[in-house]
This record gives structure tokens, sequence and C-alpha cells, in this order.
């Protein structure tokens, strides 16, 4: 392998494939990348076993192929030392004893690398009809859901969201049975079968990362064992996690004792400042009360102080109904939204609390009330 | 004590203050904000026994005074409380049971308060005659010591910078044994006496981080058991470290081998480059060699591979002499320097390297070579 390159498109594609390396894997292979330059151009590769990034550089955006072949080297390395280059070209060459040569004018960089052939095999074969889904509005989904999902490894399933297709709606949905999301898409073809996969919440996050464009689509391949995305000039794939969602459907009330409309900004900025008198151990439980035309929200600790914060209802109810949450959790869920104003509807401390934007369902964010009264 | 004041007015006076408070300290006065108000205006005060802070909001920019009084509240909830407010008027008064009620239109608090006699006497009169500097030179020329301090207690002496006045120059100097950093400045006027104290060097950190004016000054009150700095509304007063510090002039070598001028930028980042082939463990050592008419800096993990960086020189030299240092404190010590070219000087690996701009010695870096040849 030989061939000489402009930094700042090395770098780019390195920015891409580095995603798919964990440092903190024990196995040396795959904490590497993989070039392989053929005369069409070059192609870097990396993965964990859990998801699998491969960028092209097209042979155009090369200043020079001299030899094709493939090597594997240190992602790490090969990725700091290309980001401290200065912006110009560099030459890269295998050498005798299979190490990596990477000059520029001043800097001469040799890495040993690792055996081709240790490097996993990756299928990142396409399917026939994938979905195809704009990535301003797939990020946003995601984005929308995925604070939801658990961290917690003991319920793997929960760690992942759940994409549900049928007919031409793809709904996304998390949750960690503390709070659930769920965002719905309307997608520009329907699909044959009804599809319900988990994908791992952390490759999406490096999905979502890598989604740049406002207006071009990306293609979705789903398998029964792994995911396929494919946009730009990347593919990315991602293992699925083998195990059924819960049907999270039977816990969204469809009929509520208050009904309440607010402004987001002032509701979220009033639970903000009660949340600083509430303790992290205990959830940040922090308490709403419907007061006619307005809503009471308060908190504290004892040992400091307390705090009462008042939220203006536009309309006003009738109902005294008293409720406490994690100011954390509701925090999170109305971040979310992008409009002026928010939907919350509840039963008291029975039943879960939901919000949307009022509009439509589209989205829709569940929090579980904390009984304290 | 019952006041209204604007809330953007009362932050910018907390952000001043919160600096003197460890979030560490077990002792919960020493985490408190002393809230002072008097006819002229609101002072606010915090220590930690190690720093004092003092600032004055004059009564023009309060506004409405309604009855004087002192209260003393936890820093981190008075802070983290005004900080979250929007920036509209606040009510602050003492009530029943000692508590501050911070109120605004929306949003009702009571916080806690301490015996405002269990905070500690501050003794911040000033000397007759302070020393008066610019702050911006003053600033930086802790910037372009401060980083030389050693961070470990078991010789507090060198946790501290040294400042060494005599007539009028003020000579600031840091060391942790294995690098030196000293900066001279001229003061407008002459001292009576010599000093010779050490102030601690994350108590100077703060200090430096509140100066922002460049056109203006600060007075510096030296007293024998602490130092009081005196700028805008501030007044900060630091204890000294009670202990000689060694007499470090004794330690720059007057003779030099090899005398080079490189480009600054082009030296930093070809160490850079070659220091991420260098381990921690190992003190992040690279090699240098003067080669004529270029310098060869290299290092390697023998695991991982091998680097070389050529740097041009301007003038040929015709030593060739080899010698080993840490890349990370070559780093520090270069960064600070305003200059485009820096001069280096050397007599191999027994005597430290010294670096200066190569106009004159009123900054000047020293680093100890490691020995390896």
């Amino acid at each position: 392998m030989k061939l000489k390159i402009k930094q700042k498109v090395l770098m780019e594609h390195l920015n891409y494939v580095i995603k798919g390396i964990s440092n903190k894997n024990l196995i040396p292979i795959l904490n590497c990348i993989k070039f392989d330059l053929v005369k069409e151009g070059l192609y870097l590769m990396s993965t964990d076993n859990e998801i699998a990034i491969k960028t092209f550089i097209d042979a155009k955006e090369i200043d020079e192929i001299d030899e094709l072949g493939d090597m594997v080297v240190s992602g790490k390395y090969i990725y700091d030392i290309v980001r401290k280059l200065s912006n110009e070209i560099i030459n890269l060459e295998e050498i005798m004893s299979s190490q990596l040569l990477i000059t520029t004018n001043t800097s001469s960089f040799k890495l040993n690398c690792n055996n081709v052939s240790d490097f996993p095999k990756l299928d990142l074969e396409f399917s026939k009809n994938p979905l195809v889904i704009n990535q301003q509005a797939f990020k946003t989904s995601i984005n929308q859901t995925i604070f939801a999902t658990s961290t917690q490894e003991s319920r793997p399933v929960l760690t992942g969201i759940n994409f549900k297709i049928r007919e031409n709606k793809l709904e996304c949905t998390a949750t960690d049975s503390y709070r659930l999301a769920r965002k719905e898409i309307t997608l520009d073809s329907f699909v044959d079968q009804d599809i319900n996969i988990i994908v791992p919440a952390k490759n999406l996050l490096e999905v979502t990362r890598l989604l740049n464009s406002e207006e071009d689509n990306l293609e979705v391949h789903i398998f029964t064992n792994k995911i396929i995305f494919n946009f730009n000039s990347l593919i990315i794939m991602s293992r699925l996690i083998n195990d059924s969602y819960p049907d999270t459907n039977k816990l969204i009330p469809t009929e509520f004792l208050v009904n309440i409309k607010v402004n987001l900004n002032n509701f979220y900025n009033a639970i903000d400042r009660a949340s600083l008198l509430t303790s992290e151990e205990e959830k940040n439980i922090i308490k709403l009360e419907s007061k006619g035309d307005y809503l009471l929200i308060s908190s504290n600790i004892p040992e400091i102080g307390t705090v009462e914060e008042r939220v203006e209802l536009e309309t006003k109810i009738d109902e005294n109904v008293k409720i406490s949450f994690s100011s954390k959790y509701m925090m999170d869920a109305i971040k979310i939204f992008n409009s002026d104003e928010i939907e919350i509807k509840y039963n008291g401390e029975i039943k879960p609390i939901i919000i949307t934007d009022g509009q439509s369902d589209t989205l829709l964010q569940l929090i579980l009330p904390i009984r304290t009264y």
C-alpha cells in the first residue's frame, strides 16, 4: 500500500471510523483501523464487534495511488498522528517488517502494524429494500427518545431503542421502566412486513453524531441480527439486541383527570429552580399542585430551606390534584420539545403523567409519578 | 436586612465571592457567604481561611435598601438560586427564625442561615505603601510561571510562587524541582525594603481569574503573614507560605555549549507530535539532537513505533549535542512565550536547559534534562 493524500481529507474520514473503536477494548485488533487501498479509492474500517464503521475516500480525492494493498494499524495512534500533522500532503507507505511509514516534509512516523488476516470479516452487504428516511428526521427521533433508555446492563433489553415499523410508520420507543419516550415518523414508502427490533442506544448515538445533513436521506437495511445505516460515504453496522421488547402501549393512559397547557420555558425554568432544593439520593422529587389559575411547584431540603414556584395557566382548571415526580426526568422529557407550549396530562399519583406538544401525538413522553402524599 | 437588587448585579458579585469557597470544606461556615448591607451598599464576603474575598456593590446599583443588617448563607445555594433566576428584580429579606427569603414575581425561596457571629473575622486593612502594578502585566507574570509550581503537598514551599521585590523589580519564580519559570516586571516605584515571600499558587490562580482589565492597576499590600490584592471593587486576601524559598539563582547556568534559535510554532508542533510516541509513566521523554542546519527530535515506544521530526535552524551550528527531556515540560515552558522565535541554550545532559525569547531575560524557563545516552 502506498499513497499520497491531503491531511484534511484523511482526517475527515478518520474522524468517522474512530467512533467505531472503544478504547477500553482488551483485544488489540478491535482497537485498529483497517486501510484498504483499491483502484477506486481508499476504504477505512473499524469495529469492536458491537458496531462497525466503513468509510470510503474516492480516488479523485487522493493525490497519488502508487501501490494497492491493505494494512491494519492502531486506531488511536494513526488518528492522533494525522490530527497533529499540519494541513499538507501526507505520504502513507507499507515498508519492510510490516510497518506503516507516515511522512511529511518534516515528520516521519513508523507504526507497527497488525496482521490483516486477524481483522474481523465484516459482512456489510445491503438488503434489497432499505427504508429511506430523511437524516434530520431520523436524528431528531433518536435524540427525542434515547435519553429514556436504561444504562443498567441488568436489563439489556431496555438499553436499546425499540423500532417498530408497520405500513409507513416508524415508531421509536425507549424506556428505563421509570419513564418512556416515544416518537413516530412517517416513511415515504410502505413496508411489506411488520418489523420489531431493538437497537443498542450507544450505537445509535454514534450514528446520530455522524448524521450531518438536513436534506439528504439515509438508507436503513434491517436484518434478523443486525441493522446497517448507509449515508454520505459511510456504512455503519450495529448488532441488534436479541430479545422481545415489553409491550409499552398498555402503560399509556387514555383518560385523564387533569389536562393543562403551559408555556414550556416557564415550566422548565420553574422546575429547574425548584430542583435546586432536592437531593439526588431521593430522586430529585418535587411536588406539583394545580391551584385554579396557576401551578404551584414546591420542594425542600429540611436542613437547607424551601422553594415555591408559580407557573401561570392559560385556562383555569377546577381540579386540585397533587402529584410528585422526579424533576430530572421531567426536565429531560420537556426539553426535547420544539414547541412554545406543552400539554401535561395526569390522574394523580396512581397513573403515569403524559406530556405532548398538545398538537399531535407523534411525540409522547411519559413519567411515573412518585407517591408521597 | 432587606433590599431589592437586579439579578445581573448580584450575580456579577456572587461570581467573585464564590471563588473564595471550597466545596470540599467540612466546616459549614467556611462554605458560606456573608451579606452585610450598610447605608453605602452591600458587602459580600467569603473565606476558607486560606483565601478571603470581599466585594462591594454600591448603593447606587441597588434598587432599594429597606433595612440594614447582615446575614450568613450557604454559598453554593445562594449562588445557584440567583444564577437560575431570570434577569429581573430580586427581593432579599431576613425573616423570622433566621431565614433568608428570596423572591421574584414567580419564585419564593427560604434559605436557613448560619450565625453571623460564627463567620470568621477578616482583617482586610490595607498597608500604607502598596505596590501598584498593571493588572494585565501581573496576570501575565503569574500565568507564565504558575504552571511550574509543584502540586505535591510534601514540599509546601514549592506549591507557591516566590515574589522577590528589590528596588523597582518584582521577580516571580516557580519551581517543582524538575523545571523552573521566572518572570521579572518593573514597578512604577521603588520599595524601601527588600521583600521575599511565597504566595500559594492556588490563591494566585483565583486572583488572576478575577483580573479582567488591561489598563487598570491593582494594589498589592504585603504583610508578614498575608498578602492583600485590591482592584475594581474587590479585596482578596491570601495567607503566605511561612518558609524560605530555595535560592534558585545558582541553578541557572551562565555559559552554554549550544545556543539555538528556532521558530516557536514549528518547534512546539514538532515536540507535540513526537510526544505522541512517549509514555507518561516514563515522563514523556523525547530526544533532541543538533544536526548542523536542523534539529532532529525523536522518540519511540518499542511495541508501537518510532517518530523523527526535523526543525530547520536559521543559523547553522557545529556542535552535535544530544539531549533528552520531558516533552510535556518543554511544551508547558514554550507555549507561554508571545514571540515568534525562542532561544534554547544547553550544555548536554549535565546541566539545565534554558529557554528565553532571545531578546531579553525578563522571562526565563528552565528544564532539567533526563540522562539517557
